[in-house]
């Protein structure tokens, strides 16, 4: 019998090409998306998307709200940076980062594999192109699993817990690569932290700089609109 | 100055004690409640009387839907268990269990302690009543910890944050008496798992027998309504 994961699905490319990597894996992904009060709520029109093209069968979309704490660009009133330059993106905290917001994720994924019965959650972090986010660095991953593991039901009754990070230490363009040798369609995935209603791309945050370098990296265009 | 911490407020009788503790170290308590589609929503009306009668100024109520993933008698339409004896209680995993809970809520409060520039988080905990809850162990918390130090902005800048657990080997006769001792007002407290709609308690299900009996040990009335 095929192994049931949880995938957290953004709509974004990273978590895309995770959730391809998952089913190539042999395992059955059942998806996970937030509804955040974040500004970029097209992120989970894409997510429905991109579930629906791999064939998920189970995807829940959970309600949390973050803007009780604000404390973001992405959650409170704070403008998005458009324009920065690479060493500017790779350098420090940005006002974008969400307090917490890989564990808080990571902890209802961690709920949904219970309840599930799954042993596997897969996230799209990266150590690369976000090395200023502490939450997606490698001793940060290995320190949630541990705790992962001795949080639940499950844990207790020996069903170990892994944590899949299979984008950490790739570059956007390998991440690119990977999605595009199983079948990702990047033209239907949501990067941007500042789209137009109608989804389409600013082409100008740091998350479209990334991607867009990423896909110049790759010696390909990017399918997605841009505004 | 007064350090801020977070605290983890249910309305129940372990929080509202907690936060006497945090406030008695010299703490300026900020609280932090869940709204997570839990039948005993009148929790949170008692949350905010023992915000209030303890002069809390920043309390916030967090929406968390668990109903997405079910799985408990909390949140899904399961029957809570009524009438069961001390070791039944003792013993095991409770259907009222609600998959990865603690992990939930503490990383709210990891995120709210960010915000806010807290280094100390407390929740009230107790491996002694609630030793079938894995996410109720010290062994568990000294993992929350450590991944929460891996996990933030300020724990990257230096500032090491403590989960405190005052009530993890405390009987509910102790807890109960050390919070009378700090002026606690339990008549406002609500811990029932299935009150009626006036928030009296049902005194069978097991968090009210625990209660109960722990006033009993205490050699006190419990001062709460009972239906």
């Amino acid at each position: 019998m095929t192994p049931p994961a949880v995938v957290l699905l953004s709509g974004g490319l990273d978590s895309a090409t995770v959730l391809a990597i998952a089913r190539d894996q042999g395992f059955r992904p059942a998806a996970l998306t937030f509804r955040y009060g974040q500004r970029h709520a097209v992120e989970i029109a894409a997510a429905r998307r991109v579930a629906a093209a791999m064939g998920v069968t189970d995807h829940r979309i959970a309600d949390i709200d973050l803007r009780v704490f604000g404390g973001s660009a992405l959650t409170a009133d704070i403008a998005v940076p458009k324009g920065r330059a690479d060493a500017e993106i790779a350098d420090g905290i940005p006002v974008t980062y969400v307090p917490a917001r890989n564990t808080i994720m990571l902890s209802f994924a961690l709920a949904f594999a219970e309840v599930i019965g799954a042993a596997d959650i897969f996230v799209g972090v990266n150590a690369v192109d976000y090395s200023g986010y502490p939450d997606c660095r490698p001793d940060y991953i290995a320190a949630f699993e541990r705790m992962a593991n001795l949080a639940t039901k499950a844990a207790v009754e020996g069903h170990r817990l892994t944590l899949h990070t299979p984008l950490i230490s790739l570059t956007k363009a390998e991440i690119i690569r990977r999605g595009l040798t199983l079948g990702v369609d990047y033209a239907i995935t949501s990067t941007c932290y500042d789209p137009n209603p109608e989804g389409a791309a600013c082409g100008q945050c740091d998350s479209c700089r990334l991607r867009l370098k990423g896909f110049a990296e790759a010696g390909l265009e990017d399918p997605a609109p841009y505004a």
